[in-house]
């Protein structure tokens, strides 16, 4: 720990993202004077080390977050709920990674490479926006400054971790059943407490969170509103059909995409990709070069391939985008929020 | 085997495609008098039961074709392109389930649902389409009668059983391996032959078949060309990605598409399908109903649900269509054209 730095609070420490934000949290330069683990009662009085300490992780309550600079919230929408306006109350700055204030209009949601002025609004709360949606609006937003964007259709390949670690444990051990010839028994995708569960090892589920009105998904809402909130163009037309798929880590997306200007041609959509910032270019299919989950895991970065011209529309492309769903998903998106913070000297080192 | 009927034989008959095409024609009531199973020198010697009765797979010659009404080929391109002319010369009808003759213009490519009555143009050789695009067809054909049909954008979630029969072993054995924390070395996908070869097991390939110049895969190009030449509808729009899954056998497609016809409602396009030849209708979102290829193995039937408007475009809605590639997608297509002949009378019972 430094003497100078700031107090960080990670809120669902023992989750399969909170691990994640703690072990960017060591690899990152953010100074940290004094780092506080907590969690839900079940889970308080278990150890966790940062850079080498061992941390006794605390019960999270109101009182938790008195000196506290930022807090990193990842332990589900209702502890977010319930706690994060508490710690807002006690100084704190709230970096949310669930659901609960993302289209709060008072709340910014943010991803630094798109919209990071948006934090100098903050009242507290900044939402860090769904997985799905981060590593698209990184591949889009340099296309849209450059050549404006009218209409995005997106299909995801989503990996079974944004369900939580109950959801890999259920796919590894369905595989392992199903390759011994075993029955299996489905109980927690797609979506933990809905009423019926379905086999996913070997299998493509076309679910993922439960259903709005209208036939979309909640996660497909989210990708659709939260991607105009953080681009600000409440006029971009949005599709999305979010589908959970056999893999551990690592989101893929078949994006759609019409832009404003005419005449673009593919490689210079790649040239754009190739210096945009968080991403990285892997495109070259004359030797089978694209991203692919198995590649991204355990990388900050969001992979972009496959970029080509659609053959009708002189303004359509067709792109593919991989990335890590726990680190620029979740993790990583909220500590590069935190470092943005201080970068914009919205937080003091004391 | 019947008194009167008519002479089959399957090229290919050891393969994964060829042992369904026997199966399928076992459960069918095609008046079988005579049936043959032909494969490459390799295989020949061995035996496979039809209806109870052994039969010696023999190799497949030019002569092997004396005599037969209808040959069903799915060896390989190569095979068909040796083999499809000499056996059409000796009077045989050949339904061709590889790439070879698809897009001849001499040569119908069919999905009964959709196009039947070009099967009284043939030459001889009647060509049975990727299967990738079939279940798409069949889905889009009953909608294109009703409200018109102008663009189509997909994006495939196919299954290694369409890469024959040592990339599912290799999608087991990797599994296997990786579950034990064992190295694995790629071998066969994404394409075999190809430079690289990438692990499928948990993972995701946007590749399937190699790439065109322009930035689509071969595959890719098939759905395109197929789908238009089926419709019969040069001017459509098609675009499409297709990615490679760890599932063994069922393709997926996320489909979006725009009709001609305004105003029209998600209800009007479900009770169409509802009723469509070929396709079932699995939609309620409520009751988390919607196909996926767990529950499709094994059918004939190509299944559709999530069936949705678009929220920004009137006449843009999206679907989700999984079938049994190796049946609808291949060997009962192929089977289906054989009782269409029969039942158009461009072939007769002797």
């Amino acid at each position: 720990m430094e003497q100078r730095g700031l107090t960080i609070a990670v809120v669902g420490a023992t989750g399969a993202v909170g691990q994640q934000m703690i072990a960017t949290l060591e690899k990152r330069e953010l100074p940290i004077k004094n780092i506080m683990f907590l969690s839900s009662a079940r889970s308080a009085g278990t150890k966790a080390a940062f850079r080498g300490k061992e941390i006794v992780i605390q019960e999270a309550k109101p009182e938790s977050f008195e000196g506290v600079d930022i807090a990193l919230f990842s332990a589900g929408g209702s502890v977010s709920k319930e706690l994060a306006h508490e710690a807002v109350k006690r100084g704190a700055i709230v970096v949310d990674n669930t659901s609960a204030f993302r289209m709060d209009e008072n709340v910014p949601l943010v991803v630094p490479e798109v919209n990071e002025e948006a934090l100098k609004a903050h009242n507290g709360i900044i939402a860090n926006p769904n997985c799905s949606t981060i590593q698209m609006v990184v591949a889009l937003e340099p296309i849209r400054k450059e050549f404006g964007l009218k209409k995005v259709i997106v299909s995801t390949y989503q990996a079974v971790s944004g369900a939580g670690a109950a959801a890999i444990s259920e796919l590894k051990d369905q595989a392992k059943a199903l390759l011994n010839d075993e029955e299996i028994k489905p109980e927690i995708l797609p979506v933990k407490g809905d009423k019926k569960h379905y086999q996913i090892a070997f299998n493509v589920i076309p679910q993922i969170d439960k259903f709005v009105d209208n036939g979309f998904t909640y996660e497909e809402m989210k990708m659709i509103n939260e991607t105009k909130k953080i681009m600000g163009m409440q006029d971009l037309n949005v599709a999305a059909t979010c589908v959970r798929l056999p893999v551990v880590t690592g989101h893929s997306e078949s994006v759609y995409f019409e832009i404003e200007k005419e005449g673009v041609t593919a490689s210079e959509l790649k040239e754009l990709l190739r210096n945009a910032p968080g991403a990285i270019l892997e495109d070259e299919p004359e030797n089978q070069i694209y991203p692919m989950p198995a590649n991204a895991v355990g990388k900050n970065d969001v992979f972009v391939g496959r970029i080509r011209k659609d053959l009708d529309e002189d303004k359509g492309f067709h792109m593919w985008v991989v990335s890590d769903n726990l680190l620029k998903g979740a993790a990583w998106n909220s500590v590069q929020i935190a470092e943005s913070l201080l970068k914009l000297g919205l937080v003091t080192v004391k």
